[in-house]
């Protein structure tokens, strides 16, 4: 069945498959850590590269790719967070709230690089294929480069936080962003003092690590594996392979 | 700056980061190459522990897993695939009508698992922590799972095919899913005759592959390297290095 044209078939090899794990478990959202260190062009470029081969509806391709590193775009940004987490704080109450405000979830002026991911909706014209049913598909498929980026960051030793806390329309307006342009993730990404060993809100206490277990259905919703899961073996196996709690 | 909970904060090692490019560069929708061969327990629960590990909003962990193996459940959601792509098809005019009816769009029956993705958009309450001014958050934090999925597998020398040509409804009630859940990807799983070299619709003619230097601006919406371009180089050693178009 194998073409000239076509890639192996087999799995990769062991430690080609394992590096591959590794930066998915060992991959966090940086918010702290980040160290004033330049980021080669090289290293760039791959990053992109990789965001570029994200799969998407209809092959369409939607992404753009503004890369921010003037300290005055930072900081106009750096202010539309702060006004908005105001807001995002007194959502909360009580102890939720105090720990809410102690929390840091950004990196803005922090990390030598900020990028704004984006999905133009009408790149390929209005008829996409893939997306006549399903009109979220292309804006998936952006959040698909997002995490390729992400994962390639995380090998190369870079970290990324991820910053939601805007006023899409300021956030637009700040960055120029034309209108039928949707801008779907905010990146903070630059090398790191350390990677945490476990998610920081996790760690913070906010919320734990749900039972897998608990969320994996068989053929009908709700029915998860139970006292006998056929997988659950797996899941004790790669808690322990990988050290995560 | 390192604690002892911390991870090593340098670059993997050049072997293990150019495994993780291999998975993102030769990564596949796959519609056509599925074999009929069992994937097994263990290899099943490392993609399903991967997509856990995605990021999500506020630690949200919004996902849910639903597999499918029944012929039965199989064969009715290919019908509802089968009566939307006669509706999607004529949304095309003349040859390109013509290529989309050639195109083979689905590989429902010939994976041997379909797994639906799902997104609980009240997993953890009303109020969550980084959704308080973007909305989509959590159904983003789903399709980063739904990638790290599709990553995993193609370490695996599993294929995944993502299938959108449904109406949400449809799919719903085809799987008894509940009405607050959200159907994020409906993927077909399964072990390959071959990856292809590159993306079908890039092969078939439907679209090519855009130009990365075109999509990257610098700190101002629309300002791309230009001649000049300090990452167009590393493109460049990319295209060669993975042997991609």
């Amino acid at each position: 069945m194998t073409t000239s044209d076509a890639l192996p078939s087999q799995p990769f090899p062991d430690a080609a498959r394992d590096a591959v794990y590794q930066a998915i478990f060992s991959r966090r959202d940086v918010r702290s850590q980040f160290l004033p260190k330049t980021i080669p062009d090289d290293v760039l470029g791959r990053l992109l590269m990789a965001a570029h081969h994200a799969p998407s509806v209809g092959f369409m391709q939607p992404w753009n790719f503004l890369l921010i590193r003037s300290a005055e775009t930072k900081a106009r940004i750096q202010a539309l967070f702060r006004k908005a987490n105001d807001e995002a704080r007194t959502q909360f109450k009580d102890e939720r709230k105090d720990l809410y405000t102690r929390l840091k979830l950004e990196g803005i002026l922090d990390a030598p690089i900020n990028l704004c991911i984006t999905c133009d909706r009408e790149r390929t014209g209005q008829t996409v294929l893939g997306r006549t049913h399903m009109k979220e598909m292309d804006l998936y498929s952006t959040v698909c480069a997002v995490q390729n980026l992400w994962l390639a960051a995380r090998a190369e030793g870079i970290g990324v936080g991820w910053v939601s806390i805007f006023h899409q329309h300021e956030l637009k307006s700040a960055l120029a962003i034309p209108e039928n342009i949707v801008p779907i993730a905010y990146l903070c990404l630059g090398y790191v003092s350390e990677f945490l060993d476990r998610p920081e809100l996790e760690k913070a206490g906010w919320l734990s690590r749900l039972p897998l277990e608990d969320l994996v259905f068989h053929d009908t919703w709700g029915q998860t594996g139970g006292e006998h899961d056929p997988l659950a073996e797996t899941y004790e196996t790669l808690r322990q392979q990988y050290g995560y709690a």
